[in-house]
């Protein structure tokens, strides 16, 4: 496949690197430093064991480069509509674009730039971070799910066949937006929360207050997913597998939680703050989700005091 | 005067020892123990300068003490209307109540017991605290600001001078209401935020995510505030009033922040939850106030970890 990863950030190099394996691969960067670094050395990304170097092309403008099979956006949220605008001419007739990116409606921008049929969302169990230009730390490793916008996903199955050849293990599925709702209900209402009360996922279902929040989090959730209408999420169910979660990890620490604890940013804005952008989209009003999005920034910019 | 104070806990000791002084007092209290002990020793209070003892008459039951020309109520909250409910037959056609308990709408509760020129609500800076049965810690002394419910205040004169001559420096104020609120304001938008995020007051002036907590907080409040008809707050000065005092007092930490911090119970919800009882009373949806509520006794049931 001709493949284009828009943004060459941890996730875009990890999948630039890994997919150059056994296609072509153009990462577009717009940085010129670290575009020159890539041509020049390769993608390092370290490994469990030991460093990987692989070699996708790298380029800072994609004129000339003609029509795409797939394009990847990697970029951060804010700037997927800005990316592929820039990127249009790679847009053929059967050019499918795919988001892999954390949160829900993703979807949304790219369906100014192809139809329903073209458009791949999915979740990913990789994590990446960034040690230093052109080098990074695969930190995670898991299952990638890909689905079409459309519904029936077994068009995409020589896709992920592709990707698991490459050393990305990929699985299709039809109901791929009911599985990004699904593991964005625990994130947000769950996850987010214990970042905010610095607390283990089990304080959730001990405390009546903290239960509280959690439910009125997945009410205004599942009222956004189901005007979203794609699936139809019972409050009662989602409420349920949420507390299923955390009655499993009692003593679990979510990576949220870890960020604020260490004063990182987090990565609230893809996970609550997806909720906020759909409910936008839709007139709805999640006051708790807005509040709750605040709340975290407004920790992130604390002094630490330990 | 004859006084009745309804409840003997720090408050209503610290209130009915020193007006005991130059007026017949009545403290009414259910523990026959504490009674009792008050009977026999008096109340204790620890001032700054040693021990000081005084002796109100102390009572379970009331039958046949006759009607009163004040009752002070100094039960908590909750407890208000069946403290009254049981002490009716203290309440003559002359008879004023009076409240000086934390928050607003304490009133309301009054009104089904005495006409709005017998009701006195106000605001005093003394802060008294429990050592054991009888013996209570006067920590913070300031003024009382009593007012009538119905506006004009100038009667309650005579009233003031009688507080300030036991020793409790008071003062008459015909917009008591407007300054009930305006201390509401403040505690509800700055200090139990200060106290969810567990920073000093300067914090909500330098993060804009706080910030923007602080504003919809206050818009809720003044919302609550102008639906109960008794003032007209303007949402941009009541925001710089509380902007003000986060600004003179930067590096000032709360009283509820402590709590939280030492791992005590708070008076959240006679500061942001009667904001939250008065919302519900008027019909309006303030869910910033009811999460706000909800995160400081989910963080007064976490378990310490430092």
């Amino acid at each position: 496949m001709r493949i284009a990863v828009l943004g060459a950030g941890a996730m875009g190099m990890l999948f630039g690197g890994y997919l150059s394996r056994k296609n072509e691969v153009w990462l577009v960067e717009i940085s010129q430093e670290r575009v020159d670094r890539i041509n020049r050395e390769g993608v390092k990304i370290r490994e469990k064991e030991g460093d990987v170097r692989l070699y996708p092309r790298a380029v800072t403008s994609t004129k000339g480069l003609g029509t795409m099979d797939l394009i990847l956006v990697f970029v951060k949220a804010m700037f997927t509509e800005e990316a592929l605008r820039n990127n249009q001419h790679l847009i053929g007739e059967n050019t499918c674009l795919m988001t892999l990116q954390n949160g829900a409606g993703h979807d949304r921008k790219l369906l100014s730039f192809a139809k329903p049929d073209r458009i791949i969302i999915g979740t990913t169990q990789h994590n990446s971070s960034i040690i230093e230009n052109g080098y990074i730390h695969h930190g995670g490793i898991g299952l990638t799910s890909v689905g079409l916008l459309s519904g029936n996903s077994a068009s995409l199955l020589p896709l992920a066949e592709n990707f698991t050849a490459c050393g990305l293990e990929c699985v299709t599925c039809d109901e791929i937006q009911k599985q990004i709702w699904t593991k964005l209900f625990t994130n947000t209402a769950a996850s987010a929360l214990t970042a905010v009360l610095q607390v283990p996922l089990g304080f959730l279902m001990e405390n009546d207050s903290a239960h509280g929040i959690m439910r009125q989090l997945c009410h205004e959730a599942v009222m956004v997913a189901n005007a979203e209408g794609f699936a139809r999420f019972d409050e009662a169910d989602v409420l349920s597998g949420v507390e299923a979660v955390c009655r499993n990890a009692p003593n679990g620490y979510t990576s949220i939680y870890s960020d604020i604890r260490a004063g990182r940013r987090t990565e609230v804005d893809t996970i609550s703050g997806s909720v906020v952008a759909a409910a936008k989209a839709q007139g709805l009003q999640v006051p708790c989700h807005e509040m709750l999005v605040a709340l975290i920034h407004a920790l992130e910019g604390k002094p630490r005091m330990d």
